[in-house]
């Protein structure tokens, strides 16, 4: 489906995906609201993630948790299902990817915590509204993104590195650049770097870890956010019994508007 | 002790705190550095609690949050001991004060899971460098508060009203009032309401339900924020088995400055 003729609306967009009659990456979709990150895991697993959360807000900012027993993102999504209204879901057993699905409803258990988390889609919004262009949006490519040495603050089981996303912004447009995405804590906020690569322990910033390379053009500096991936990578190495998260791209939309998020 | 000869390093306060030679509120301790409330509850209750906190950041600022089997605060306080480093404590069980001591070793269970909440003394601060003065810090007296009729949302075993303190600031100065909390939402951030008491169904406003009424002089409004009082009254409802928080104005002096929780 061309996304010029999509509906707009959240709920009918949920409702397509739902019925498997839109399945591809929703970025564009219903501009303006937010698109969450999806990790379901078991309960016992879910004290120790959300505090792994709670502890590194930049990386994982948390929107909404679903107890076990629920189904239904009642705050950013009333009405909606987690099993079904995403149209690819990943299922990892003890770190190893068992399944992709387009529902998850034969995996369910009642001891299944979800976690819904910012994805950068808002602050990217916010970005290009004040007119500083993303590059790998221009190019319909993925971001580049790179594990670093910077720590995260451990819980429990959860520990390792930040992953953090690149992106070159023109030197006259990185202070607006952090401005902006202060604005917006609850969907990464500010930078965690700006400049230098090896400070952070990036070797070739040409060669992502994960995604795709960018090109520089002249008087452009790498400028880097707190990546969504992180969360997922570092409960992926735990090797949990269960766990289900949605596919690279195939994000969860919500009715929230991304200016709600906005602090200010 | 006098204020004005005490020393202004938290870890030295800290230490004449755990060797009971320093017994007294808090208040005007160790300018800058935040001060925090402390709830503690045993495992069993708290995943629920945390995500309590998650829903409902602006009454359950959560700093910081210790695992079961550990006592040190190492993000704010490293070096601390939760368990002695607070003057007074009140330990509750089933939702009845059992004991009001000077330390908790003797209460002390490997299953107890320790929450440091923000408090308004940060806000205040920022309130007060920018020339808005507070009544009840003039007057000595305990801030008003309120029990309201604006829900919390709920989680798990947790739910109730969210209480809130409330301060007359002139009309002039309520813009300000509302941006300089703002920069602070680790500690309460901005207002909940302005204005008519009724609006969020407080009857008369010079009858509050906790602390000490306030005059109102000509042209001030009432300014309510939410009150870190309100995780403690929810847990409460839900009568734990065990829970212990710090006496009311004797709180847990961090090594952390409360410009270092602003978000701009």
């Amino acid at each position: 489906m061309q996304v010029s003729s999509l509906p707009t609306s959240p709920s009918e967009l949920r409702g397509l995906i739902r019925d498997n009659r839109l399945v591809q990456p929703t970025g564009g979709f219903a501009p303006g609201h937010v698109q969450a990150n999806l990790a379901i895991l078991p309960k016992e697993q879910a004290f120790d993630f959300l505090l792994f959360c709670q502890r590194n807000p930049r990386p994982c900012p948390l929107l909404e948790v679903i107890e076990n027993g629920d189904v239904e993102p009642r705050i950013f999504a009333p009405g909606a299902d987690i099993r079904t209204d995403i149209a690819k879901y990943r299922v990892y057993e003890h770190g190893n990817m068992v399944a992709e699905v387009s529902d998850i409803s034969e995996f369910w258990r009642d001891d299944l915590v979800t976690f819904l988390l910012g994805c950068s889609f808002s602050f990217e919004n916010a970005l290009m509204k004040v007119g500083i262009p993303l590059r790998h949006i221009e190019n319909s490519s993925n971001v580049s993104m790179f594990i670093t040495n910077i720590p995260t603050t451990e819980a429990g089981q959860f520990s390792g590195p930040m992953v953090v996303s690149m992106r070159p912004i023109h030197r006259d447009k990185v202070v607006r650049a952090v401005q902006v995405t202060s604005r917006f804590p609850a969907v990464h906020g500010a930078p965690v770097h700006i400049g230098d690569p090896e400070a952070i322990g990036i070797k070739d910033v040409t060669q992502p870890d994960l995604g795709d390379p960018v090109e520089f053009k002249e008087d452009e500096v790498p400028v880097f956010w707190a990546c969504g991936v992180t969360p997922q990578a570092v409960a992926m190495n735990s090797k949990p019994p269960l766990m289900i998260t949605h596919s690279p791209g195939y994000m969860f939309i919500t009715d929230e508007m991304d200016e709600d998020l906005a602090v200010l």
